[in-house]
């Protein structure tokens, strides 16, 4: 399992991948692309989900749970859905021994499944605004593969909901973006831009598609959550709607949001370093790892049961844990729980038992120091916080230094080579423009970012030189 | 939604998928056999994997996540795994636009999966016991469907784990029978009865399985959690071994072991009746519903207001809800939540605000009383202790009077046809007579009871005349 981390300056690509061995987190399965979560990459998932769940059921939301497999029929009923989906899914011909007699498709997203069920369940007004939820695997047969951030199947919650009317379905998809905003913020201690997708890269099927932005330390961004208006594209395509009070057929206006595993990903290319993982204490499997020292068994045995009474003294919600292995000596336990990224390791050895104190080091700055056993139990988790909030500072000023407003396109090109990031100048809103941008660059729009969207944008397009439309952000992306 | 239910009486299978529309729990999807878990039906699932998740990790088990696609070839490692599951899986042969070079399986049990993976994962002895577990969607082609009992796609847990010993892989074998049996009865409120499977019943590829064996009101068996002590077999075909302390290479001994969306449907058969569904609180996702009354607004706000008060006084955790919408009647308001098996409904209206007093109906017996307010904080959550144990009660009397043991064939069939349940007799142990039984009774052992293994056997088995081996469990089953 030992295996040393490549430098993030020598291979940033080959240093993300180290971390992930390094700390135990995930493998590739044998199927191409599929992925397994090893535990210490699950219980971070774990962590992400109660978490989040209980944000999504504070919105009245309420989870279920929708078939795998849709009758590849359905993919067809929405235009440009089937477009955008068709050539990544995979296709069950067979089962129960014969070839079936219309294939299924494996869900790559559960739009058209959903909003079948949906049109049975919607007759009135009444059964309106209608907040569904589900936690579940999702396939897209994905060409180029890379653990977390893009697999060809993944876990994933998303949300599909029903509305009234249009400003209800627009105030659900900014509602939902919001959730995912915060939630990135308080518990993955990373900032991202939030604002609107352009054309091209909207959902398949949407009137347009939100999403959060967050960098990586390598200057390229992540999408981290998306939230969909869907208009009534679905719901013309599969018979979604009600009956007004006024006793008038009208079709749903609907979104749909979701985030995935690839958080996991952004996580992991957020904070960590050449050590290898570094994690928020919000989602830590263990926050805070203590490790007795002695030079033989009995002293060992007298540090360990100071080191229980220490755990005994912390709030009981810590995630704490002893590290008594005999068999490892103390620069092997040193190194793995930095590599799997725990906020505190604490050491007690005999010295310190005398003292009555713990040598405490973080694992964010390195820092290191004594405390007075009669305070760890204040000490530690003022220091976890301390940490959260040392992680999201780290990520505000790398986003807030990496987000470049340019005025030509000299300039364009000249940032994003050298320094990376965020990219901001006016933009024509055209297609074209942004698959030449792409062409020329490897850079798209990422968004449109809402805090620009009151700006003038009175100008010309930054690339092609057309009345500007908007501000975007630009980068290159995973 | 509304919708008559047929008696129990009348056809005790009509009688299954009416509670299960009436309670809004589960409906078909699109593709043959799959379901779809509506939210009420979901939540109860929710409650379940909850209280079970923490069962599973207190026995030093860790959840992670294992690929959807196994590669065909797998499947034919094990030669009566391949045996028992080839005929029932659903195969993927196209995806991303091509025909795949090697099919993949959706997994129907993800043994061959996992078992990839540990042997990748263990080295040495100190690597044991592994304890892994996944919560997972999986996929059996079956020819009759039934809603929750057996569906094409189903959720499940499945635990597996490896070992240094064959011991102590009959001790957790053991052990999580142990906790499956604990749960159906502590947090299902049904009573089951474990041992240990014929050879013709156990799972394709262990060396013996365990059951724990519950009885549904029609006097059938429902199998409710399994766990299957799979000795070497796996471990040889797919790699897993560890070097001893003495260095020495060993296959691992292993067990697997899972309780599925099945569970739901033994909890629907267990306590409902022909009102529809009866929940026990611990897995309702409303454990008490208040229903204010008033002949007009001005009453109903006041008697809202009175219940948003009592449910201001009931314990934190409480799962309360005020069911306060204007345009449904009282009399459907309680056919709903009767429907949906709520434990407790509480009325208060005009006259109850007057004497400070709220109208208590239980679920399961009927009963109603008038409770003064002061005391609904203490009161309603001994009520919902009493319906807990009366359903659990009830489930036990039922187990112990249909569980009857017979000394000759005629008695056997007469007892089987008359009264069902579980008849127990002397058996020879042989898969022949176990498949003449069925034949011609249309009853298979569901197990052979543990509170039975210590009982002397000497005799001739029920059926055959042969001489006995073992005291059987013979019932018709789901």
């Amino acid at each position: 399992m030992s295996s040393s981390i490549t430098t993030r300056a020598t291979d940033y690509n080959q240093w993300y991948l180290d971390v992930i061995a390094a700390a135990d987190l995930a493998d590739y399965g044998p199927v191409k692309g599929t992925m397994v979560i090893k535990p210490w990459g699950y219980r971070i998932w774990e962590l992400m989900q109660a978490e989040l769940d209980k944000r999504i059921k504070e919105t009245g939301t309420v989870n279920a749970y929708f078939p795998l497999f849709i009758p590849e029929s359905f993919l067809h009923k929405e235009a440009s859905h089937v477009e955008g989906f068709a050539p990544e899914v995979a296709v069950v011909t067979h089962a129960g021994g014969e070839k079936l007699e219309e294939p299924v498709v494996v869900r790559p997203t559960s739009e058209t499944i959903i909003y079948h069920s949906f049109s049975k369940w919607i007759q009135s007004y009444r059964d309106l605004p209608l907040k569904i939820n589900q936690w579940a695997n999702v396939v897209r047969w994905e060409m180029r593969t890379r653990l977390f951030l893009r697999t060809s199947e993944f876990l994933w919650q998303e949300g599909h909901t029903v509305h009234a009317t249009e400003e209800e379905a627009d105030q659900m998809a900014h509602q939902m973006l919001g959730v995912y905003h915060d939630f990135v913020r308080d518990w993955l201690a990373f900032q991202a831009v939030p604002g609107r997708k352009s054309e091209a890269e909207k959902f398949a099927g949407a009137v347009y598609t939100l999403s959060i932005e967050a960098l990586m330390q390598d200057g390229k961004a992540l999408q981290s959550g998306t939230s969909h208006q869907l208009g009534q594209n679905f719901s013309r395509a599969f018979d979604v709607k009600f009956l007004s009070p006024a006793g008038v057929e009208i079709f749903g206006w609907q979104t749909s949001w979701g985030v995935s595993t690839r958080l996991i990903g952004g996580l992991i290319m957020a904070h960590s370093d050449d050590a290898g993982l570094v994690l928020p204490p919000t989602v830590a499997p263990y926050q805070v790892v203590i490790v007795p020292i002695g030079k033989d068994a009995t002293e060992r045995q007298e540090t360990a049961a100071a080191a229980r009474q220490v755990i005994d003294s912390l709030p009981p919600e810590l995630r704490c844990h002893i590290d008594d292995r005999e068999h490892l000596r103390l620069g092997e336990k040193i190194y793995e729980w930095e590599k799997k990224g725990v906020p505190l390791r604490v050491e007690l050895g005999p010295r310190d038992l005398q003292a009555r104190a713990v040598v405490v080091s973080r694992r964010d700055t390195g820092e290191k120091k004594s405390i007075p056993v009669q305070y760890a139990g204040t000490v530690l988790p003022e220091l976890l916080d301390e940490i959260q909030q040392n992680l999201l500072s780290q990520s505000e000023s790398y986003l807030t230094n990496h987000r470049t407003p340019v005025a030509t396109w000299e300039e364009f090109k000249s940032v994003l080579e050298e320094k990376g990031g965020f990219v901001e100048g006016l933009w024509c809103g055209q297609t074209d423009c942004e698959k030449a941008i792409q062409t020329e660059t490897k850079a798209t729009v990422r968004c449109l970012p809402f805090d620009k969207e009151a700006d003038t944008h009175e100008g010309s397009c930054i690339h092609c030189g057309e009345p500007a439309t908007q501000i975007a952000l630009f980068a290159k992306a995973y």
